[in-house]
């Protein structure tokens, strides 16, 4: 039995993605493939409920390609500080749990390395995904404690 | 930065258990120091609604005596398999992930291992654990998925 060789690193792009990217590079097997992926979720999701009707809300769209992307960028740039090539860089759109499964079972990821919020209030809502990915998940799943404050 | 220094293994001496505190050792670092946990739940707390008043039901208490010396024997003996010092072996009382949160803190542990069903009806409830440990948790959590089917 050898350490993970094939390793999916969710992300959400904050200042705290770089920790757990390291977490997941300490971890992994000396020639780890290591697939990045962040997942975008569609404004009217994430907005439902503010947004009375999003196809009505004019600029939405706009902003959406705008945010796409600055995603894009971002996405590259981590890319680059940690060696990965640019084909083990993903952007996924949908919900986030969802779409890492559905990414983790085709490309048969050994391990998913996500970030976690411990903290109450907003930070818990975004701790959430951790939660939700780790339940029903096929393969093994390392939570990273990021924003600790203790 | 360096790999996990000190992990904490909670087990629930399943024949997967030897498969979770694998999977702890592969990535620790070479001289961790690796805690194995087991977590005792009160019989009346398990069996609540069943057993409709514990102090009534004759016998329970010696039941969860006999319990305790085969828990003890068979930590003891996974303990000898991976080499722990027999002072890293733990045995708890309680609701699980209270414990375990309760056990990291004191302890300063980097890193919790512990194992996670993916399956459903009785393996989700147990997988229910693993989620309750993320859940709050003021380190790293490593779900490792145990009972696979696919």
């Amino acid at each position: 039995m050898d350490t993970y060789q094939k390793i999916m690193v969710a992300i959400d792009l904050s200042g705290e993605s770089e920790a757990v990217l390291q977490k997941a590079r300490l971890i992994a097997a000396p020639n780890a493939d290591i697939h990045l992926v962040y997942v975008q979720e569609p404004m009217d999701n994430i907005y439902v409920g503010i947004v009375p009707q999003s196809a009505a809300f004019s600029g939405l769209g706009d902003l959406e390609a705008r945010l796409a992307d600055e995603i894009k960028q971002k996405l590259s740039a981590l890319g680059e500080e940690f060696n990965l090539p640019i084909e083990n860089l993903h952007i996924l759109h949908g919900s986030p749990a969802t779409e890492i499964h559905r990414f983790a079972n085709q490309h048969q990821v050994q391990l998913i390395v996500i970030g976690s919020h411990g903290r109450k209030g907003l930070q818990l809502l975004l701790g959430s995904t951790a939660n939700a990915v780790l339940h029903g998940s096929g393969c093994d799943v390392l939570s990273v404690r990021v924003g600790a404050t203790s």
